[in-house]
């Protein structure tokens, strides 16, 4: 699935960082090109947000396309959690990102049968086509349309 | 580590979900008392947010009173990812988060030998003692003081 591509300014970086992430390399271009950085980039966390941003915003639109195409959807559920996280390289400002994501697993939950589990594989590369973050995600899906 | 503790305010759930993660049981109580959350939740990548506030804060306090001493102080490097994150129970509007770090592991990088590895497993867990999230990190540290 493509998920789309967001361009990340420094105004959003440093007002992540602020709220969330406060680290100098995050807050200040200046700071953060006398850190291992080079130049202003965003939090870790920040890219990972922006991901679930472009993951909602894409099923948002499949489902309204599904339901209008009369095919049956089912709620997105909640998900249990990750695997091996990796931030690969800097976010740098003014980098665009494009957000991908890749169904690797389907099944039915042995803990909750009437639940099935998505394993997808997700990530973010920037322009130049470097990855710079990647995980391994799985949600919960309840196995009957709304 | 105790990282210290956040009461999670509904404002804070909407204003985090409207901007990353605009799932219906993070944006309105209402819709989500309708979902298998039973109340409006927090996004797990709010509550990731909020421990890497609270690291911080931690550090930034914590390398103050280091130096004040006397003691040399590294800078805080960039974090390669993270291992298996789960989000093991819902975080709801008014639950107060514990947080927490524990160094586990510390090793010379191998690839950057003039970089430290230390891995940790963090978490957060609610008002009554439930664990809601945790995760094992690794962050890279300059092996030399600033």
């Amino acid at each position: 699935m493509d998920l789309g591509r967001r361009t990340v300014t420094a105004e959003e970086i440093v007002a992540f960082a602020k709220k969330y992430d406060p680290q100098a390399f995050h807050l200040s271009d200046e700071a953060a090109r006398k850190s291992h950085f080079g130049g202003l980039c965003a939090s870790g966390w920040h890219t990972t947000a922006l991901w679930i941003r472009a993951y909602v915003d894409y099923w948002v639109a499949e489902d309204a396309r599904l339901h209008a195409a009369g095919i049956p959807v089912v709620a997105m559920g909640p998900s249990p959690g990750i695997e091996d996280l990796s931030w690969t390289k800097p976010v740098y400002a003014g980098d665009t990102l494009s957000l991908s994501s890749r169904i690797v697993d389907k099944r039915i939950s042995r803990s909750r049968p009437d639940f099935g589990i998505l394993t997808s594989e997700n990530g973010a590369e920037n322009q130049d086509g470097t990855p710079v973050m990647r995980f391994t995600g799985r949600i919960f899906l309840p196995l009957r349309p709304v």
